[in-house]
């Protein structure tokens, strides 16, 4: 093991158990009381906050993270040193102004940045839950935020905004608190989990699974990490987060560094070498039971099946204001699945607005510089604002 | 290891040294010169054949077949029992009727079903070739059936068929040996790899490679196989050969032999239950260093590239008929990369027709019994059949 790889271990492992964040503690009197049946107790989350709660408590905005992000928008990551996911999009004077609201962004339920999850120490063995940990859903993720948001003395959300999982969250946060959520933006999600896509969540946790270092769930206690399988996980979910055309653009039939093909199975083509980084740096950030978890909430998600069948029902009557966004090449959360949702809202009779975003950027198009994302979420945000008296 | 397993693993074993297929051995006054510039000497092809040779050896037909498949297309295929692969099209009174044509399909150099491949038995070492053995194209898998087919006493093949990496073997034989394919039908293929097809494919040998059953490569003489590795390969694959409506229509959000979910990491979904019997079958018919050498042949296919950047001089003033058929569904080879071959061989000349047929099962709906496929075959041979004066 390199040097540098070794630091980064403990990077991970340190923010499980030590983040770089501020954490809220839940103890005994109020446990996490899961889908399962199950309950967690004790259990922290870890969050960032950014900008000032005004006087009236009106201008929170919580940023819910996709599936390996976590609560670092919009400040430097202290397990990877880069910029915040999202710092494009959140910081003074952008789009969504830590100048003017108070945004918060948590790290998930299952997560492994601080917020319990199966990297965490398990109070009652004094080791990591491993497998032990319960299996959580989206649901369970924003039952746990809403505890932080009352915690935090905050009574209604101004603005809940994610993109994929974080998505999921934000449309789970208007059908399980529609009272507590003023405006909501789900960007580049579905109210339901395809059969593709649990597909692909399979594929991802059978290559864990299957390696040997995984130790069916134990390896932090065994001194090692399966991170030959995880890797393979992320370079075959990588592939969904971009689009054909972009690959092609991006990298086509490119040789790496070299003019013709050495006949072998090194990464020849600049797409594959492209590849390996991104399997080898994500294991350098990320738990690989977490991402058994996390890819499972996934999974579960069906908002639908949770009303009876009928996704209108989740949001009738809602007063929250809509913004929906999909991207044309994302084939992941295709328009397709936005447009349900949008339906399903105006059956509701719901305020929305729908805006499908020309982008060739694929799924990750969400988390880019993309200036029609930045449009629709400032005009939203302003026009929301206005709406809710928060004067500039 | 089960009995059924110990007889399958045999099965293939047996399968790659000693066929239960007619053979073609090439011996040392026979190389096969590959594109790296190595040469294989001596090597095997094992070939099935149906129907008889008529007395102008004008009636010959030759099947190309698909990454995992190989040369049982139309009877019972010793390791797994089953049906031929392509049994809907080809056999007597099928639109490639086999009581008119002489129909020949060989298993690819680098397979693992008796031709020469990593699983054979390198003559130098006594021992499995494993990753000793050299890098083939499609290019090479071509040459090999060439000089198969001259063997045979063929002159001119009256028609060269195949889907996926066997349509690229059509459009290598057509573009190599123009003058010796009468006509040829490329199905659900592309002149070049894509850089998204190459993504998967990498994914897939580092799922293989990571599993350490596989052992650099030497598994075979150490008693083991990377079962796991490549059962996770054939798992990412295989959703690449589905598609997205129709995997919705098939499994939807259905659960497996239970009405909740269990919140676990079981199959709880119909489509994890399916794709891990995909994987799990697959490893017990297909050997994983054979899997690495066919997908980097696939990788490396770019005709153009082999003719100075201009697709169109691959085919210039050819006289072979084309009739290129794509699915609409189908979204590892899409109708665009179709349609970017008919320019090049309208360019070129040819003659060409060109079908889409409409079908949302995806990439495989080439080896489906699917209607328009039966006609669209049917009557492009049946009409090539005409203008080559077989009658009935």
């Amino acid at each position: 093991m390199t040097t540098r790889r070794k630091i980064k271990e403990a990077g991970i492992r340190n923010q499980a158990i030590d983040p770089a964040s501020p954490v809220m503690q839940f103890g005994a009197d109020k446990p996490l009381m899961l889908d399962s049946g199950a309950v967690l107790s004790p259990f922290t989350i870890a969050y960032q906050h950014y900008g000032t709660l005004n006087a009236a408590r009106s201008n929170a905005v919580l940023i819910c993270h996709a599936l390996t992000g976590d609560q670092h928008v919009a400040n430097k990551n202290p397990v990877t040193g880069k910029d915040g996911w999202w710092q494009t999009l959140v910081g003074p004077g952008k789009c969504i102004d830590t100048d003017r609201y108070f945004v918060i962004c948590s790290n998930v339920i299952g997560g492994c940045m601080g917020t319990t999850g199966p990297a965490s120490i398990n109070p009652v063995t004094g080791e990591p839950y491993g497998t032990d940990f319960p299996v959580v859903t989206i649901r369970d993720m924003v039952r746990a935020q809403a505890m932080l948001i009352e915690a935090l003395g905050i009574e209604t959300l101004f603005c809940v905004v994610g993109g994929s999982m974080g998505g999921m969250q934000v449309l789970e946060w208007a059908a399980s608190y529609p009272e507590k959520v003023f405006s909501a933006m789900p960007l580049a999600t579905a109210a339901k989990h395809s059969a593709q896509n649990i597909a692909f969540h399979e594929v991802g946790r059978q290559a864990v699974m299957a390696d040997p270092e995984w130790r069916a769930g134990r390896y932090l206690e065994e001194g090692t990490r399966p991170e030959k399988g995880l890797a393979v996980a992320r370079m075959a979910a990588h592939i969904t987060y971009l689009s054909e055309p972009a690959l092609q653009r991006k990298f086509g039939r490119k040789f790496q560094d070299r003019v013709a093909p050495t006949f072998s199975f090194d990464a020849d083509f600049q797409v594959e070498s492209y590849l390996r980084y991104q399997g080898a740096s994500f294991v350098e950030r990320f738990d690989a039971n977490s991402y058994l978890y996390v890819t499972r909430a996934m999974d579960y998600f069906d908002i639908a099946a949770d009303h009876g069948g009928q996704l209108a029902k989740a949001f009738m009557n809602t007063k929250t204001r809509f913004c929906v966004v999909s991207f044309t090449s994302d084939w992941l959360f295709p328009t397709a699945d936005s447009r349900a949702l949008v339906h399903a809202l105006n059956a509701g009779g719901a305020s929305v607005s729908f805006v499908e975003i020309d982008s060739d950027k694929g799924h990750d198009a969400f988390l880019l510089d993309e200036p029609e994302l930045m449009a629709t979420t400032g005009g939203f945000i302003a026009a929301a604002a206005r709406a809710r008296g928060l004067g500039r």
